[in-house]
């Protein structure tokens, strides 16, 4: 059975997450929705993972299954002209049931972005930053240099979701500019992440930066396995699904995306 | 009588311009209620110019009247806390009335960003950027420097406010990097606009970028003083108004920016 993948970026203000709610509008919704009146058939979209109410992607990854008649759809094209404009498939391919959008996926990238200019905060940018006052990048950036490598995350899962294995590898956490002068993007790269761990590792990073905590208590709060033991979750607003990791056989992030890394 | 200047921000997607208008809600309309709320008496706001319905701005400069007992009121808190997340006062300042939002301007900057990615826009940036087709550079900035200088503008004003006179300076029209890879920011500075002018350059350049005028034919376009002569006006959604200038003794724009030039 042809199996359809597609590359996603949304803005996720309106919506309430990506996973299918029973209170307000998410993104597999829009997306099963918008498939359903091309295919004539509700096919099941699934995600590479969920994204909470309010964060964002540009380059969430999903796949869904249809008939062999319904596989040359242009899908790309046809989604984006019923799909709400905050929602925009970039890029899909047909591939077969071999490729899973969640259980293929190697490792993920996320970016939280931080504005740290203590004086306003442009409405261009609201709906996309965590502001936060003056904080000390050299305690941030210290912060999560512990964070990096194989480590129990427990510290950093927020409940809902139970796994069994709390077990996660952190490649790298970097601080780059962002949009504007004053914001900091982290971008965080690991195997996979916890529910909530990335922005439990920005809150994380924002208490280092303001001094709440001190860089050299991060091995302690990992060596609790306890979210009691770290500070609070960032919010939704700041974070970025910004790659999903396939082997090389179903990579299209570099065709999307061309140079960026 | 105390006069407060105040510079706003505003993401103009929602909104039908600067103006007040009998239909749709404008960003001067937004502001009059809030002012009304604290002053108990509704007060005209004076922009330093108007923008069109879907134009943004960093930097728009305004004024209002108020009695000396509302004058200490902290304006920029007070007006934040009751707009729309999409409008915010960065700044404000006590003055008087030998100071008017338009008529002590000596200078306008506007940016006008270009999305020239072939493949795709972000919906994050969609509503900031006009995508244009694999244009070519040299072209928009050959035709950007016949318009640098002194020069009869009527080719570039729409109707609907005539002037007297519709010679303008441009001190500057440069290119820069964006918000994201594949982005063209031009910013235009000017000692004064005509109406809708600059998304008439942003059409000239579109234009130039994609072959179907020459460069070349710039100084004719501007002798023709005739709007027939010019290319089709850009959407408005790819402009924002980055700066007003004034008198030093007036001037905010560092206070709020910083060494953002």
């Amino acid at each position: 059975m042809p199996r359809i993948k597609i590359i996603v970026a949304y803005v996720g203000t309106r919506y309430n997450g990506w996973q299918i709610q029973t209170n307000g509008t998410s993104i597999q919704e829009e997306l099963e929705r918008c498939i359903a009146r091309v295919n004539s058939a509700r096919v099941r979209v699934h995600g590479s993972g969920r994204t909470d109410a309010g964060v964002h992607a540009t380059a969430q990854t999903a796949h869904f299954d249809v008939s062999e008649s319904k596989a040359p759809i242009p899908w790309t094209r046809a989604l984006n002209s019923m799909l709400p404009k905050d929602i925009r498939v970039l890029h899909h391919r047909v591939t077969d049931t071999k490729f899973h959008a969640r259980f293929s996926a190697t490792g993920k990238r996320y970016t939280y972005t931080f504005w740290t200019d203590p004086r306003f905060v442009l409405p261009q940018r609201l709906p996309f930053v965590w502001a936060i006052r003056s904080p000390d990048p050299a305690a941030m950036d210290r912060a999560a240099s512990f964070l990096i490598g194989t480590h129990d995350f427990a510290s950093f899962q927020n409940a809902g979701t139970p796994v069994a294995d709390t077990v996660r590898t952190i490649r790298s956490i970097t601080r780059g500019p962002g949009a504007h002068p004053g914001e900091w993007v982290y971008t965080f790269e690991a195997n996979g992440f916890l529910k909530q761990m990335v922005r439990n590792l920005a809150g994380l990073l924002h208490a280092a930066g303001q001094g709440k905590i001190s860089p050299a208590a991060v091995p302690d709060i990992l060596a609790a396995a306890d979210r009691r033991a770290a500070p609070f979750t960032a919010p939704p607003q700041g974070l970025s699904m910004d790659r999903v990791f396939y082997p090389e056989e179903y990579d299209d992030h570099g065709l999307v995306f061309g140079s960026v890394p």
